[in-house]
């Protein structure tokens, strides 16, 4: 299966929220703002600018990411869910 | 019969959505942003740039699409149900 | 009588909804938003662009279009009805 | 008495609505958005742009046009109304 | 006194509605947008443009403009009650 | 102390309304918006502009200025209360 | 632990709020838009340019900064609380 994401979407496979990673990062579920961990899957061509050219997404295929709870769009790949959402939901990459 | 749609318009024919594609994709209907799959029937020029140049679309004829379901307009060509949608509707090409 | 559009402004001639055109165009009126057809009488130099300059537009004058319904003002030339509205809201060229 | 609109602002004195013009252009009452007809009696320098330069005015003083009835300012020079409206509130230039 | 408006201000002193100017201009109490007649006192350097220059104001100290009744900021310099108001607010000049 | 505002920010001293100043200036408490007059105690290195360069602030550190008595955020400094204020919320210098 | 803010965004650990620090700054808690003191932890790239490039941020690791207290999304790193904001939230560096 090949998925490719539209300009600046990514395609995202949630990771469990309650593991304190290795990293050491902690998402508390009381948090204002939930966020939520993940791992990149896909990452689209990146959004377009005004002169019509792409700008480089600043996560890459494979990196653990940081991101708001309540963004993108599930879908299901090969029976596995994934979400697809835009780079601007992605608060910071934690590898 | 010739159709060209406007700008960054496309013409969608809708998959169905309950056949779980060989690619492996399923799209769950109680997803919280219901996605639909569909097939590329007509591309516009692209998207108007602040220059007047177009920007080139990243959707082909041709390509099997994951779009916003409740996006875009119903019309009828040669008795089949098409949609026309924006490319900014499209999540990922899913070929 | 001669009427000049202003900007991205094109005059257009409603053409009967419930013809199945020999396009093979049929637009039912059950659709969520509702598209109309019509026929372009005149065109506007095209939208201003951020230099002055215009973009040109990509409906010509004789072109069958599909738009959106209830976009535009109506006025009367010549006892005919027709309609003033933005290249914005045209959906598809169907010549 | 000499008036000078603003940037993208025109002077623009009321025509009759109910009289059908040599031009064959009436403008129906019952119409959803309601247009007018007026006569342009001055015109500005235009809109400024983003270089700071300014862009030139479609209509010209003297030119017939077709405006969006419930836009503009209300104001009387020499004990003849007037109004004051944006040159995007001009629908036509029906000379 | 000396009082430099920031960017596109401008500083106002109104003039009175009910006097019938000797340019011919008066401005109904009952208009649906209430204009205003005013002398301009201080101009600013000009709206700030994308590339950090200034837009030159068309505007001049000791213009008598039209602009929008109720619009801008009270202050009182010298006794005498004025304005700073935006050129975005100015109708139209009239010397 | 050492305080450093961000962008298009500056520090101000709020001085007292009821005073009216040398400079004649006098802002009632009965205006629509209530102006405020204040001394600039820190001004940002500018409003970042679209290629990433900074705009040069009007206002300069020292100047009187009037503002919109509700923008701002109060800190208190040494025991003083400041407001942090954006540019943009001044009207006037009236040095 | 490594991580990586996207674009503007920056990490930052709260300071105590009743410390009225050495820098003379304190923070009341009643002031209408409630501020807050942080130390820099990370910062991004900075903001995306409408060219593509980035903006070069104006805070650094390291900075005290004050910034809106009910802005960002708080995480857990190594068991210490922390926020992610975006550079637009901080109102002034106070080394």
């Amino acid at each position: 299966m090949k998925i490719e994401p539209l300009g600046d979407k990514i395609v995202v496979k949630r990771l469990e929220q309650n593991e304190r990673t290795s990293g050491g990062i902690y998402l508390p579920d009381t948090a204002r703002e939930k966020p939520q961990q993940g791992r990149v899957l896909a990452v689209g061509p990146g959004k377009m600018l005004a002169d019509g050219s792409r700008a480089k997404p600043q996560v890459n295929e494979g990196d653990r990411i940081i991101f708001s709870k309540y963004s993108g769009t599930e879908i299901e790949i090969n029976q596995a869910e994934v979400l697809i959402i835009s780079e601007a939901d992605v608060l910071a990459i934690s590898n």
